[in-house]
């Protein structure tokens, strides 16, 4: 290990001193943990580096954070952090890139093939202890649309190359277009969607995702479509999807996020038969997978070199 | 089409009109139908290839069968031809290969899926109405055992990979070895599934198979493994299955095939918790898939190359 290492203060409401003894055995030894924004504040002198989650941003403008020279946010979206005025403009953030990948292309294949293979008509037969043997569909030959294809959706299409899934993509960037079939732009929703079978949405919330999923483009989708939202709440407009799926125009909706989370208790999407409701479960951080990633990057901090997950301001993500 | 055509009888209780209309459809025009013993005796003369389902054997020994050149078997498993003295020595007797890894495979890791990413809990959540996150594990470095590496099993690991899982296997020939990271042999059963997290069956049923899975097997079995049973219900001694799943030994079972099918309504294991039954659906013979793997045989056989799913009498598939 470098001896010349930086000053990190981990914040977290309940897990600051896991991820601590998580860094500290890679070597690191100047390590502070805080869990309210008080004890940040005492923290915070000395700090040049922050790996946090829901942090006190208020408190990155007053002296104290004058030796913060990198902000690690723990988690793959920074929706909030973006559209938060505390944040000063030219501190680097960055966020969790390549680790969601694995488990939010399962969650998808998960609930894929349980409403594929009608997982419920089965258990239910069990339980009348009936033998009803019938025919499902394959993913064979069927069309996945995945909107966002950064790691996690990248790993999406690599899952359904492997069940032999026709593979379109709606990306901002383009970057990653070499991976799938047929790529559309961000002003292509409604050809993208006509064809699909099953929407997958793996975009960052910005201003310019903000609701694109509205009534327009869920009316473009074929009725026997289905919609998984593995990304962010708003990137769906909640009241067109509740009216859509009233109207029985879409086969499912999976959804994993919600423009409020946890989603009340009295909201009707609760009880409708077609909205499989999940607590944004799909994409676990684990203290170990968030801190090997933050431990590459302070190496890639002491070393000059471009961190891994930084955010483009303008961008938003 | 080649003038010469063979004269095609289409066995099948229920079907046989459609896998006749799908066979004439590929522009063989020579095909007859029946679907009871007494009309299959009345069609036998002159019949040079059967497609057959649950085909009255006892007539392949009449004067009126000497005509019959092939019989080809809708189905992968031959097992029930195998034990049945009526069927002639020298009469090749294929099988259908190639048709069903991918339902099969798909069936796989629904339940795979479903049991890891613990869907019964997320679905009793939105029922409560109650915002329950947790966290699951991934298929990432579980280990899979295949015990027959067939044209289902390669399918199972194809997909396996993609899934990024160890993949182990078990097979009679050992052809296939080069697929899985570690081949075990058929007398290596115990250090086979002593590793395991999935043990998958998609062996053939023969004399050497019957009850290969028993109470022994079983207990070598790591006690958080689950088993999946998509070949023959006679693969695993059931009343050993009963023992160790009521003592908690396994995590789960998953069925697809039974000593007696359907199985009866009275059968211990609709009310075990830990038991997922299905009525034999897993790899569904559907009428173009069968016609097709049949017609490209009926050429081969006019052009006289060796056929596919050629089952070899003494191993018995």
């Amino acid at each position: 290990m470098n001896t010349s290492q930086p000053t990190i203060l981990v914040f977290h409401p309940n897990q600051s001193k896991e991820y601590a003894a998580c860094i500290h055995d890679y070597g690191f030894t100047s390590v502070k943990t805080a869990s309210t924004p008080e004890e940040a504040e005492n923290q915070l002198p000395g700090t040049e580096v922050i790996l946090g989650w829901n942090f006190p941003t208020q408190l990155l403008h007053k002296p104290a954070a004058s030796s913060v020279r990198w902000f690690q946010s723990i988690g793959a979206g920074v929706d909030d952090l973006m559209a938060d005025p505390s944040i000063p403009e030219n501190l680097p953030i960055t966020r969790i890139v390549n680790q969601f990948g694995t488990y939010i292309s399962e969650y998808v294949f998960t609930f894929l093939l349980y409403l594929l293979k009608d997982v419920p008509r089965i258990r239910q037969s069990q339980i009348d202890r009936s033998w009803d043997p019938f025919t499902s569909e394959s993913l064979t030959g069927k069309t996945i649309g995945i909107a966002g294809i950064g790691s996690i959706g990248a790993e999406i299409v690599r899952k359904a190359r492997a069940f032999d899934m026709d593979v379109h993509g709606l990306s901002f960037s383009g970057k990653q277009a070499h991976l799938v079939d047929r790529h559309f732009t961000a002003d292509e929703w409604e050809d993208f969607v006509k064809e699909l079978d099953y929407l997958v949405l793996t975009l960052p919330l910005t201003r310019a995702t903000h609701h694109i999923v509205n009534r327009d483009i869920l009316s473009a989708m074929k009725s026997n479509a289905s919609l998984v939202n593995v990304g962010r709440g708003e990137l769906i407009a909640e009241e067109d999807l509740q009216a859509v799926m009233r109207s029985g125009h879409l086969q499912a909706a999976v959804l994993d996020v919600f423009e409020k989370e946890p989603l009340p208790e009295d909201h009707p999407f609760y009880s409708m038969p077609n909205v499989y409701i999940t607590p944004h479960l799909s994409g676990p951080s684990t203290t170990e997978g968030v801190s090997h990633f933050f431990v590459e990057n302070v190496k890639r901090f002491l070393e000059g070199q471009p961190l891994h997950g930084l955010v483009d301001r303008k961008r938003g993500y």
